[in-house]
């Protein structure tokens, strides 16, 4: 706790794998505290009363929230090490780019496959699929999306690998690794990293959660 | 064209004015080429083959697109006038917050006031002059949401401004001005730069385009 560290998180939540990840890949301690959504904390309530949700960064007694919002922040303030967004104006937009696509397809997508069966399910399927590829498209023959270097599109995507059991186990003939080998290479070479394997939930554990939850009204979605 | 920028915009699309607003406020020319969404134009297409949405900023024959994303590249590009967004990154995740809540909370609320009626016009009628008071909240006794400086939350707002006349219209019984005084004086003082007032599109061209085409599916809603 130098720094003053305190990360208000909740385990499934691919968010806050997100900050967690950034956070080891700087070398930032911090205190971890997980919070109960049938019961949120006064200070999760404080310190985000505007969407009362997690991840929310506390560092120094100030508030960041917002996953993309809180990891250019941690990129600004732990500059020197594992810098996450590249230095050029046309690079940095790029890699902003692939990760507002991942917000917004990956996650809707996957979810859908879990929460529709038959033929919503299987268009799910197609839809993700089809994501997976224009991102195996981005990522190229490069070691990470961010070239040489781990950086934000990694640290975007690489949640969803904790995913691809739950993916493959809740739709029939559901293989990634068949339809896009060169992505799952890349999230086994990510987890070869500490900040990386320590940080995704257990898969199974995970499925177990989704399986309990994530048809249910009091728990937040992932 | 002296820097080769070329706008792929839609006039009544809030994203769009706040990348005319942006360019205007660095003094950056620019060529706007208006798309025709029935039409889609082969340089869209092929500029931004993920999503075939405007707004595309096309500089230097390389595109960026997302709203936020392009305007984060023009205050990298051209630093030197007009700062959008703040130096110190606590100030900077802070102004990225309300640009996200802008993004989430008014421009929804805001369209569901002329997408619905009755109860839920009602409703979403609450929701949106919640949230002004929370931004007059945020805005406090400043000039500008950045400061003295108009930053980055004062250009993701400000289109909205231009939809008051037709949320008061679509409406009954709804002044903004009475609501929130101090956010329609914000406003107003918005105004008066150049950069917005020839930025922004009519509001009684607008209501009529809103009146017209927004129960449509033909064409993008804003």
């Amino acid at each position: 706790m130098a720094e003053q560290v305190l990360l208000l998180d909740f385990w499934p939540d691919p968010s806050g794998v997100r900050i967690r990840v950034a956070l080891r890949e700087k070398g930032v301690e911090y205190e971890y505290r997980e919070e109960d959504f049938q019961n949120k904390s006064p200070l999760l309530l404080k310190m985000n009363p505007v969407h009362e949700q997690t991840p929310v960064l506390i560092h120094k007694g100030k508030p960041v929230s917002e996953s993309l919002i809180i990891v250019q922040y941690i990129d600004e303030v732990w500059p020197h090490k594992s810098p996450l967004l590249p230095t050029d104006p046309y690079e940095q937009a790029n890699a902003r780019f692939w990760a507002d696509y991942i917000d917004k397809k990956v996650h809707y997508f996957g979810r859908s496959v879990w929460e529709t069966t038959g033929e919503a399910q299987e268009s799910a399927k197609k839809e993700l699929i089809h994501c997976f590829r224009t991102l195996k498209g981005e990522l190229g023959d490069k070691t990470y999306f961010g070239g040489d270097r781990f950086g934000l599109v990694d640290v975007w995507l690489i949640p969803f690998y904790g995913w691809f059991y739950t993916l493959e186990t809740f739709a029939a003939n559901f293989s990634i690794a068949e339809e896009c080998p060169k992505l799952v290479t890349w999230a086994q070479r990510c987890m070869e990293r500490e900040s990386v394997s320590k940080s995704l939930p257990d898969q199974h554990k995970l499925y177990d959660y989704i399986l309990e939850h994530e048809t249910g009204q009091n728990q937040p979605h992932l």
